[in-house]
């Protein structure tokens, strides 16, 4: 059976997660189900990283085995036909060896949170962003990431759902962009790693935000990881400033 | 009565435009419900620009008149408030002179049009582009919009329910502007002039598609503006690429 890699862009607001449940609709199985009216059968696809719910992805990776040999490129405009009107959008499909795997073969997974400090509601944005309305320190928070970076226990940001084996892992970066808008600062978190625990980026996140407002100093962020306690964290920020930006393999698929 | 100006952010897909009306949801209706909330009485609102049906604004400027003095930080604060959960906020608030007037003393309304040339459907800006599955040359579009500047009589591009007195116009400016995004290239038309007639902004954009496609040439525009005639246009785009961007006053009123 041929395999394919879908690249997927979706918003996450009217999804349980990425993965597929029996009562609610996920990203998986929406896209399952495309799959069935392409090949009528049952399919089951594994993707890079399994979102949350409400959270977005803007460049998850999936595969998925097909019966026939589909040209890529008419895979993707067909799973987008039937994807509609759902948001989520196959932004690219290649074949790939029948042993490679989305998860697996992962090497990175890059995530995007936007962060937005202004007084009045979001519009355009709303649900694409935590706003919050006070202002935040950008070269604080930075000072606070800086603290995480690298090889470390992180209990602390770990959901005490978390399946992983181990709460060790390698951070390779968590850059604070500030990007002025007309009527506030944004501020994104682009992070880096090999892999993460389960709201590792939401605690990170939560607890930043609590030292960009002054509440936190830069140092308390290092404490929090030192004691490899989950109650030393701050708190866990919402879902809907998080995107899955972006996922590197030995190999891009795609090019 | 002290008079506030209110600068203004809105999402036009719930609303059937700026404009008040008896049986449908209109911004200006929002707003004037909001300040019923604070001072209880019939309000109305002058506007800078009486957007359409679909029409996001991101710069709209209007006024109000109060009973009472309002501090213009509160006001806005209080407005956003009772705004909630319309995709209408209030950006900022100045008090301004008694015979200030947020239309007739515009001196320039700038205007902003999205158009997406992408495959896949939007996902997140669902909504708020005009989105095409082909791509665009953006230096022939340029070229079509270069023969738009000026002073000239511009039946062609206005809708047949316009009101203006005269079809007669100055175009200060229609850039086009390409924006490459991962999964697809945006054109960005930003769009200045004193005042607009009906459509104005679609009916240009919808024709210099076609010539971004190829169907038309960049001297086709020309030979369609000198015709004068409603025909001669090519198809109007639809409102959820257009956005009113911003408004300009002899002293801006919110520095």
């Amino acid at each position: 059976m041929p395999r394919y890699a879908l690249l997927i862009e979706y918003h996450g607001a009217p999804f349980a997660g990425w993965q597929r449940q029996n009562d609610q609709p996920s990203v998986q199985g929406a896209i399952e189900a495309a799959l069935a009216k392409l090949e009528p059968r049952e399919h089951t696809i594994a993707a890079a990283g399994r979102t949350d719910a409400g959270v977005h992805a803007k460049g998850q990776v999936a595969h998925c085995d097909m019966e026939k040999e589909w040209d890529p490129f008419r895979l993707s405009e067909a799973l987008n036909y039937h994807l509609k009107p759902a948001p989520v959008a196959i932004l690219d499909c290649a074949m790939v060896a029948d042993d490679w795997h989305a998860r697996f073969d992962a090497v990175e997974r890059q995530y995007l949170f936007r962060l937005m400090s202004r007084r009045a509601p979001l519009t355009f944005e709303a649900g694409q962003m935590w706003r919050v309305n006070h202002p935040l320190d950008a070269d604080a928070m930075q000072a606070g990431a800086d603290q995480l970076i690298g090889n470390h226990d992180f209990t602390t940001f770990r959901s005490s759902i978390c399946q992983a084996k181990s709460p060790v892992k390698t951070l390779d970066a968590l850059q604070v962009e500030a990007v002025p808008h007309a009527s506030g600062t944004e501020y994104r978190f682009h992070v880096r790693a090999r892999s993460f625990l389960h709201n590792q980026v939401r605690s990170f996140v939560g607890t930043l935000e609590r030292v960009g407002a002054g509440a936190w100093t830069p140092d308390d962020v290092g404490k929090a990881l030192a004691a490899k306690d989950r109650s030393a964290c701050g708190p866990v920020c919402p879902p809907q400033g998080l995107y899955l930006a972006g996922v590197k393999y030995p190999t891009d698929p795609f090019t």
